[in-house]
């Protein structure tokens, strides 16, 4: 299984407030780790504070592009984390449901985990795909046309996503294998 | 149009953390207000804490009874609030999610504000209902189901519901006259 990821570059999107934070930084080192290189792409560049276990003060961390100044052009993947909050607000912004439905329709890979999902249910991007969520976001996917399951990660052509900070574990080591993998034409599909 | 809620007894829900406070505070003083009894219906008996802002430390507030102890049976009438995490949190509970269905199986008014409305979707109750939310919330209304309207305040025979805390004045009058009203036969369309 190629594990490197040299050469590739990752977008991993994170809220103004109430982005997990460890759902952030544990995929951050990862690709890092795996020789690939991050931006943190936000509503706003400059600065954005995360959380932990969803309402704990987490990090101040660096916002390096906004979603009005990149497109799925510009990455090879795009990692999508939770946090309750964090989700919510990101799911509100056209721009980040653009960014995110981009990677989509160029059969680029995408990673969700916990909360994440809500975006691609806003893009509406999960008819026909099986994936898994925190619980609490599964009728949302079912009524979006998704097929849930409950398993630490689940990889569907491309689309990797996970339940919670229990499956980071999983979830990395599945991102970094479908990034290497590169393009997944099948991944267009439910676009 | 009637204000006198003498004699009923109104439920209004909590989560063990993350509820908007003034979104449970607003509706108990405007129940109260007018001559009505409101007991805290929560996971467990106890104490919770709520919300400001959705991140920001709220208050302390006693549990008056846990949804396992009491049903739609005991009370005369709904309010959910909303704060992201708690609305999420209470989907979560299979007790919360057959508690409101309660309220609709029976005909008795069901208001619900902000991130409250996910709550009646996973209860599959806003099927040809016509309300309102939070805007992060519109998508899963819709795939849901219902048709989602962006008002201060929509009644749909018995269903009252609000975006946010800016519209509790309309909120707050409103689910008073409609728990005045008593039972709404077509509440149970959706059901």
């Amino acid at each position: 299984m190629a594990r490197d990821l040299s050469g590739k570059h990752v977008a991993i999107l994170v809220a103004p407030k109430g982005t997990e934070h460890v759902e952030l930084a544990a995929p951050k080192a990862a690709v890092e780790g795996a020789g690939g290189r991050v931006s943190v792409v936000g509503i706003r560049r400059g600065e954005a504070t995360t959380v932990r276990h969803d309402l704990e003060q987490g990090e101040t961390i660096a916002v390096d592009a906004a979603f009005s100044d990149v497109s799925a052009d510009d990455f090879d993947a795009v990692v999508i984390p939770g946090g309750t909050v964090g989700a919510d607000r990101l799911r509100l912004d056209e721009d980040a449901v653009g960014f995110v439905r981009g990677f989509f329709e160029q059969g680029k890979p995408v990673a969700a985990i916990c909360h994440g999902p809500w975006l691609l249910v806003e893009a509406d991007v999960v008819r026909g795909r099986t994936l898994t969520s925190y619980p609490s976001v599964r009728t949302d996917i079912r009524n979006a046309g998704g097929t849930w399951v409950d398993r630490e990660v689940q990889v569907d052509q491309g689309l990797v996503t996970s339940r919670k900070p229990d499956d980071l574990p999983a979830f990395t080591a599945k991102l970094v294998e479908e990034i290497a993998e590169g393009k997944h034409e099948a991944q267009a599909r439910s676009v």
